[in-house]
């Protein structure tokens, strides 16, 4: 690949006047010729993509927001006074932290889907401090890299997406002892002014409609892991990056052309596999080279940031209720105490997860860097339950919905000459709700629970910033287990047990 | 309909050999020339087009299983001594219900999904002993009819579906409160020799792969709803009727010409909506007309039968935990704890479905008409677990998945020169766990926890036979509250508690 | 210990005439001087202490209902026609194994605890397998002994114990791993004629009330634990043996002098640890002496029948049910949706219960030696969800108690010259619910819920017959793992899986 | 009572120096000759009680951790300059409602148990806002009255208990439709300069342990309950009130002289009923008398600052997972991987409790009266989850617990001389572990679970603030339906849906 290596980093040189709203940052992604796979096709333009757009329109959406409400979705650099977007912004305050999940709700009800932008905020966030660290441990210069890299993202309003997880291979083995070295993102050479990576990453949230990735380890790290200890940003339209989007249930609905079937007709998430064939990252851009035990500090600071983060769902839950209080209206049953009495447990389950969430940002506290931590107790709490609440609230939404959620005919079908007029007969639900409404209603359900943003609302909520178990592994770390066995002692009048 | 008067049971009058197999039963169903939509166009022949085909090739499975284990899929009747498909079997003991859980089970682990049959085989046996009650208490005639028309369906060995659900417009309302009185299937003129009814049923389980249908009343009903009050067999190929197949979650993927992102290949279920244009029954075939007061006793009866047929779905969660096991074990981690108890959880919930179920159908007994009846709370506690642990169980299956799941590229881009090598690297798993096994598995959990067999495996699992909130009410009508009461008062020595 | 030696098994070479009915069997207990301690004293006569009194109520109760109920509480033997306690026969047809589990409901219903008669049942009938199993492989001669030991049981008409739970010592060791061999019970010597046994057994249900004690080993033994491998019957009034009854929550209520606040005055648990002091056993007695390798299927044997008796909580379940029941009812708010709700809710559990249960015993198949032994996964499924639904019944119960259901003046406050009379007046509920009524319901509650039969409803279902983790052993052992990924592997079109 | 009328505020008249500890608060609570009645006897002096003792206890470490950790448990008073104790502050910032969860959540730590004095606390704060709405809606002089009252309090430093909840007869039917007007406590009459209040209150919390109870409505109220909407302030030691102490799980365990079986020996709640026996009140201690229309706004409030108080749950969730964690360790597996899953899962839920309640705090806004109240919403989650998470905590406790939980003999039988040492021999744990650790954390478990602080732990956390049932009727009305409407409407297509 020595076209890449000859210019490494075309996006990084080339000026740019920053990103002023949706419309201009859709404008943005267009002919980045970058190489993106789609149900076995490459894209020749994924702005124009059915399938793709959405996702596009998602992130748009963030851009929007910021205008819209810029105390929500824009924050001021103190060092600067420059007002930037909140997804770029480093926190300054416990506020700051408390104000990324509260745009992080709104942008959930506004969309219904993921809005991709997290994974970068809090990777720049987490790096923020870890270089820091490392800095003061290795008498390394990343922190200082890092700060330019961050500058220029926020002045010309960039998207930057985080990959981290790795393909890994035999889940029960280290990266190092993998059959194939390449199971995990490593430096495969050191160059002069810079190092080449190889592997791939998956599941990475939004990655082609960013402008930039961040590429971090995804696990504690051992000594011979070290080549796998790499932090760099590397820009999205370097030609040594190959795309594959994943599939989405219900993913090809987007190419049938309406507007009801696909559920959400304008927002979506997406989520591709990078494939890095040997990328030249100059030295600037690599905020780690091989201190293998930071791995941990990082991934642990970036989850606590993001499995706060995961109160996006919150909002979409928002959605969810909306719409099982929609269809539950248009059947004619509203106020029947067992529905009413579902939306409530919707609405506690939903709250529940951004009661921890929000408290896990309230209860931040100032880094040695300076930028601000939140809590990582109760953010793996807030993520745990992350994994539970959005199934339960999906089983009862689709309780809500009646069994015609999953036997509706087509729209092309109420299309129909002949059955349209049928359809429109036989589906209708009280006086006043047509079955083009029902329709509605249920295909939004459908797409939250089964289809396109089921990926994003259920199984991204699942896997998303870190499995189950992983939660379970940070909060049996951090449940001070014998403080709590002392306070049992001294109750219980256990010789040893002492009053603190 | 003129035409349809003219020639009213064009099937039941035709001879025809009985059907020996599953290839036999799937020709039968060639040329009928049915009214089917689907995805807004007329389907020529439903047996060949890609959607509808896995969903007759599960009820052909039937046939097949009939043929590979007589015992547990055919019965002998006793008062011919003729062997029949245990679906179109009167129950004659209390062996008989309980083997008919057991068929359904291994038919759920054979097929993955709904084969289609049950409805059929739980109105047989619900009306056997209804009709003969109206006989009793009416001197009407309905039973012999019911008899003549069974021994048909035996001896020609063909499919025979239930027609109950209406679509109910606002369920707020009773049928005869209705704005539009079709909103439930109803008599709308008594001719001489039949009847004529109109109106739409809803989710029609396999009722394009059926040969006859059973149109029963879906709910109680009183006085002023006698026109609802009705029981009648309607030939599938009737000119009058018009289906329209719901479309299903990932259905189109069956158009795209390959085997593994549609998760199971070969089986998939079905569900229509059935309009009824002013159809006419001859009286031969009518089994209730306007006993109203019966209608209760029919849907009890039916449903205590159909919500223990729901162990099928114990079935399906075999299939569903072997795919989370197969995915653990390609994955390298088989035996880690936490997988390992998700694996155990799992089956304790699909052991407490069939447990339910199975005792219901053990505590049978005979009813007046002499077939015999299952244990009604048994069944509806066994339902009611239906609505919420293949839910839990799927979350559980998309847990030890992992993140692919939901971001798996398409099996195109596997088979695609230049990424598909690259995928057959990077998402490998353990050793001799090929990608493709990988992605085959994910996609199987995909189908039943998000795709097309999760419509059966969950959105039907809660609707079918019943939504919850029918099975609480029943639940409720059974729990024996004052004997439970009286038992409280006599331990608790509260005056009025004797001891029995 | 050589009195012992001297006469050692006393009860058995007495002869006696059999107990019929409940009024003999108290008396049976009398003036056989156990050594029996309590509250740090040692009980003069256990039949009289106010505390022990309601557990032997609970057992009587089940003498009298034998004389009630022949067909629910007796059974004949087909050997000889007579007519047995069921609590005392050999399974001879799966009807008499489900019948066990309808006599156990009952009895639950009928003293809302445990009547501790099921331990001694459940071991008779695995020993009569295991026994014949170690004779077939060992040509030894246990299985005739037994047969001789019931044969006797089954004319004097006794309760027999099963003694089974060892102490254990640090759970992380084997027995013969232990500091202390005795944390075991063991044989320590073998003399002409007999054995010499010494340990302890924890948590013994219904010990004092019994007459003879079957002692078996816990768990899984290996080859260095032959001395743990013993089963023998020890007569309970053996000079050897030292009871020290548990304490129980709320125990001394019963010395208090009223019938309120112990919340069910007639009946309680009872739950002993046993101290076996070198007790002589003679060979006769003696049906596992060092065979080892049947020590794990004599285990399986005994919990797959005991995890099944469970559904007796089904019994206790429903006077909880009752009670909530009947405190809405003076609340005043039977028909509120939530209450009602809620009702349902507590019976759906309920029945879970006791269909896996049923359904285990109705899924009994015939033993090599000719009696019938249960389905091991259902009644493993049974278990637990007994150590699960219990729990939240009794939460959904004490939600229905209202607060008053702790914070209830004592019954001597209502008795109280100056307070009873506001009490009554204001502790009364709606028309017709009196102070006292409420009172009593809510007692009851506490009874099952915190109280003395809490122990057994709720901690005892916990673990009784095996902690929760001991079920999730048997079910991952029981669950079919290969042949479920097959099934999987045969739908996803995986190499090497083919259709059965 | 005319003895009442003459003498009314004796304590509010009689200056008194500022109490200043634990143990000064203790003495203050001698010799006020209060009509306290306890199993049946009146108390001569509740400090001495045994079973008393302990609630006092609790209340007293309020005072010891506000002078070991001012900065938790005291604040300074803004206007004044003055430091009080945090139950008598009322909130002037976010920090201060934050903060009183983090002392509540630390004395939960500290007693295991409930320590009584929150409800004050929350109803100062409560009322402060509402009186002063009523002034301004009214021109009353509410406010000013209640600012004198509290500061004399903080003066002072004493305990003020609130007494909402009353006995309510039939739940079906509201105050003024009671059979006996006095099921809610009521003004039977007015007098000049003050009013006179009749009736009972229900479970008042520390009661007895409080110098001044403040007694408000417990409902929303009508027009035609005008006399019922009373808000005043009444001296404990007032000769008009009876206080029936209601007995608790395990009480008398107290009398029996241990340490052990009363499982935590220094520490219970109380729990008692109030009867007002025509109480005289004067004018300057009434604070509402007649303004219905104001009783839900107090109650909201209330109850919104309340639920939100339940953190301290998680302080006693923290003992309780300290109890388990320490058994487990005793028995020599605390690293078995489902041992430490429970733990995991008990902290999970506890800080899913804790996440909530500390959300709601630090989500709180200024009220026009300028103290500061939290969010309703997370309050009410907060407190749901209380209803529920505490009891499965205290089930996974009961697991790792082991059966010996329910069945340890008595603290009498380890001491007694012949069956000790056969105890200590026999109960004994993992090398280091002694029969009589293990018998003082099953003793806290027991206490946590069954016993005395059960109570608190469970069944007050199911109904104190609230049953689970008002907390769903306050989600339902703060849930914002509609709004969730339109963000589905919007997404899904709807027309009349814009989005915002």
């Amino acid at each position: 690949m020595p076209d890449a290596a000859a210019e490494p980093t075309p996006s990084w040189l080339r000026p740019r006047p920053p990103i002023r709203s949706g419309a201009e940052y859709v404008e943005s992604l267009r002919g980045r010729n970058l190489r993106v796979f789609l149900l076995g096709e490459r894209v020749a333009e994924p702005v124009d993509h059915p399938v793709i757009r959405p996702s596009i329109n998602a992130v748009a959406r963030t851009y929007d927001l910021a205008d819209e409400r810029p105390e929500l979705a824009t924050a001021v650099v103190a060092a600067t006074g420059e007002r930037v977007n909140r997804f770029l912004h480093v926190t300054e305050s416990v506020a700051d932290v408390v104000q990324q999940n509260k745009m992080q709700r709104r942008l959930g009800q506004l969309t219904g889907t993921c809005f991709q932008r997290c994974v970068g905020m809090d990777a720049i966030n987490a790096l923020w401090t870890t270089t820091w660290l490392i800095d003061q441990a290795k008498q390394t210069g990343y922190h200082a890299r890092l700060r330019a890299f961050v500058r220029a993202m926020q002045r010309q309003n960039l998207v930057v997406g985080g990959a981290m997880t790795d393909v890994k291979g035999d889940r029960g083995k280290s990266p190092a002892e993998q059959a194939d070295p390449d199971m995990f993102v490593r430096v495969v050479r050191r160059e002069p002014g810079g190092l080449v990576i190889r592997g791939a990453k998956a599941h990475q949230t939004g990655c082609v409609n960013s402008h930039w990735l961040v590429v971090m380890p995804t696990m504690r790290l051992g000594p011979k892991d070290r080549d796998y200890a790499v932090v760099c940003a590397v820009p999205v339209d370097h030609p040594g990056l190959t795309f594959v989007v994943g599939r989405q249930s219900c993913d090809t609905r987007a190419l049938e052309g309406g507007s009801v079937d696909v559920g959400n007709a304008n927002y979506g998430g997406q989520e591709a596999l990078i494939v890095f064939d040997d990328v030249f990252v100059p030295d600037e851009l690599v905020f780690m080279d091989g201190e293998h035990e930071f791995a941990a500090d990082l991934v642990e600071r970036f989850t606590a940031y993001h499995r706060r983060s995961y109160v996006c769902k919150a909002g979409v839950g928002d959605v969810l209720i909306g719409a099982a209080a929609l269809i539950a209206d248009y059947n004619g049953v509203p106020q029947v105490s067992h529905v009413r009495d579902k939306l409530v447990e919707m609405a506690h389950l939903n709250e529940t997860i951004y009661g921890a969430g929000i408290a896990a940002s309230h209860e931040s506290s100032p880094t040695p860097a300076g930028n601000f931590q939140n809590d990582g107790m109760l953010a793996n709490v807030c993520k745990h339950n992350v994994t539970r609440f959005p199934y339960e609230m999906a089983r009862l939404a689709q309780d809500l919905a009646g069994g015609l959620l999953a036997t509706l005919p087509s729209e092309h079908d109420f299309k129909h000459e002949e059955i349209g007029p049928l359809l429109k007969k036989y589906l209708v639900g009280r006086d006043g709700a047509s079955a083009e409404m029902r329709a509605r209603a249920l295909r939004l359900i459908e797409n939250l629970t089964m289809g396109r943003n089921a990926v994003g609302y259920l199984t991204e909520s699942m896997h998303g910033a870190g499995s189950p178990q992983a939660q379970r592994i940070q909060i049996a770390r951090q449940m001070q287990l014998e403080e709590k066995k002392e306070l049992a002692r001294v109750l219980a009048g256990i010789a040893g047990g002492s009053e603190d």
